[in-house]
């Protein structure tokens, strides 16, 4: 039956038919009606973590990993040096653009089934008096790892040194306070936990920073001081903006708020999360890590060891039954994962959990035990 | 009363309800669905340009301009010199952000009422032997001047020199055909003459051009090499697309096909562009180009003379009808811009004059004539 499927995935993922309803009219991007739309959804954004006053919002086209690196473009001067801490997918990506652009670059590497440590950045800052810049991934969505943004944000405070923090799939459900989490630039994206549609990111960048930054950029459609300079003066978008994923988000917000904001949004991501650890226990299957390094965002979990088991079969299996499950992202070991963000709650979670259940069935695996 | 304005802009643009139907849906990024639907648009949209066995078309999220950074950052080697030719406000943003980069560039300015001349390439061509790269903008759309493609092609392709031709308002409607047009990358975006929503924008890149690419770019989110090998090896985008805007892209490329393609295409903007230079000439207006060097894409008109004349008075008079009109973008001379383009035809242009003439008498400006 050709039926919505219910992405179980970091983004995209399942939107209401609300948010997508708002993308059913054309906006002029130079006319006053789309300029309050932008100007409506930038307060909303930065209220969420609290930034009015000391930060702004500049939305930036494209996907999230084009507001990564429009924000270290920007925040990090030519002759800066980036620290990144690195424990997966997402951290690599973040070294690997910010070494492109020609930012001199430090990657620290953790273990991917851990926390990335704030007692090793200290001692990193302390040996390299040049890093001014400190890169990090909040959730590490390649394995759903919590990073420690307060302690982490409370080293580089207390070192002088600047934070970046890619907040994509963490942005709108786990608490960011920029009244006591000193950052520079927090990055996130329209189409994560704050369930609209993808096609644009945005940054909230700490405005003594921004008001040094001209220059910084290489990239003329990645600078953010330029857009937001432009902005505050036209409030327009300096080059054609999405008007339609910016009308799903405008309308995604509101239903955000109206559902009580951020900590309505972590206790529907948490119990989701927590019936999904359940349901799949229940089946077998182990995620791949600890509990109290597991954000509420997305679960990794063991592939069996079962020979009959096989991903793609499996996730066709899935798929017929109306869930999108995601591949795994670690090299060593097999693993798949599955999202708990986006506009479901612990029933859609349930009737996945059988999904998988009776999947497993079809494909003549006797259970989802891992080989450990 | 709250209804869709019609976009006379160069996109956003008007789209058809069954191009916006299109985005109620959500879709997997690493589904097959999905990518079936990446195929299918990069197929459609190389056939429109007879690009098949020569030519590949890479996407890439954000707006057209983000295409136009990417195209010259891929395209033109870090040791490369591009040669802009300027006449108007888009070629001056083609040479500023070649510029930014990196990349040695070299700006001939025409005046903003005359096309680029084939003669005068030649001639720069001659005299400096160290371009590599010459970039033109096909419909300069700050003032509607269609340039030359077909004679600046034939000299750059005499002189063994690569083309990048910012095709952005002219795609899909004038004809662009690849077996006669020798060019290394033509870029255009999802919101302008197909008819879509914007959001993300596409380069077709000769296939023995773009082999020859890897390393170019300094962004890792702009490098159509990396986002190139990396779809021909999954099918997938490198980073989240921007799901909604492919799927309405998709519907607006199977209504191009339906309505007879570029022929059709270009057939119904010449009679909205002639409707509208008829009934604006009633009233008194007098389009800044000669007829000869104007594209039926976007108008600009002088100002009327009139005092009472004020542009955003007439611009919200025109508003309140339901047309949105555009600013112009020349610096030294008042004017105003009209766009041809979107799902809109002659009887909506009627229209629209008929409500340019009772905003006019609104705002007791007597006719259109400007002060020349």
């Amino acid at each position: 039956m050709d039926r919505d499927a219910f992405l179980l995935t970091p983004g995209p993922l399942t939107t209401t038919l609300r948010t997508k309803l708002a993308m059913l009219r054309d906006w002029g991007s130079w006319d006053s009606d789309f300029n309050n739309l932008t100007a409506f959804v930038r307060e909303h954004l930065l209220a969420i973590v609290h930034g009015q006053g000391s930060h702004v919002v500049v939305p930036l086209q494209g996907s999230g990993t084009f507001s990564v690196e429009a924000a270290v473009a920007t925040v990090v001067p030519r002759d800066g040096h980036i620290l990144v801490l690195d424990n997966g997918a997402y951290c690599k990506r973040l070294g690997k653009l910010a070494t492109l652009m020609g930012r001199r670059t430090t990657i620290t590497s953790h273990a991917e089934d851990a926390a990335v440590s704030a007692d090793e950045l200290e001692a990193r800052l302390r040996a390299d008096p040049s890093i001014t810049h400190v890169g990090l991934i909040h959730c590490e969505t390649g394995t759903g790892v919590l990073n420690p943004l307060q302690a982490i944000a409370d080293v580089c405070e207390r070192h002088g040194k600047g934070l970046i923090v890619d907040a994509m799939s963490s942005f709108g459900a786990l608490p960011i306070d920029a009244r006591r989490v000193k950052f520079d630039a927090v990055i996130a994206a329209s189409g994560k936990c704050l369930e609209g549609v993808p096609g644009m990111g945005f940054v909230v960048i700490r405005r003594a920073v921004l008001d040094g930054c001209a220059g910084n950029s290489q990239s003329l459609a990645m600078d953010l001081h330029d857009q937001y300079v432009y902005m505050e003066k036209t409030g327009q978008w300096r080059f054609t903006p999405p008007t339609h994923v910016l009308a799903a988000l405008a309308e995604a917000v509101k239903q955000y708020d109206e559902q009580g904001g951020q900590p309505a949004r972590l206790a529907r991501y948490t119990d989701n999360c927590q019936a999904l650890l359940t349901g799949m226990s229940e089946l077998g299957f182990q995620p791949f890590l600890r509990p109290e390094l597991q954000a509420p965002i997305i679960v990794t979990f063991h592939a069996p060891a079962d020979p009959r088991y096989d991903f793609r079969a499996f996730y066709q299996a899935a798929k017929a039954r109306g869930f999108l499950l995601y591949p795994g992202k670690l090299t060593q070991i097999e693993t798949f994962r599955v999202g708990c963000i986006g506009a479901i709650t612990r029933r859609e979670i349930e009737q996945a959990v059988f999904a998988v259940a009776t999947s497993l069935r079809e494909l003549g695996v006797s259970n989802g035990a891992p080989a450990l």
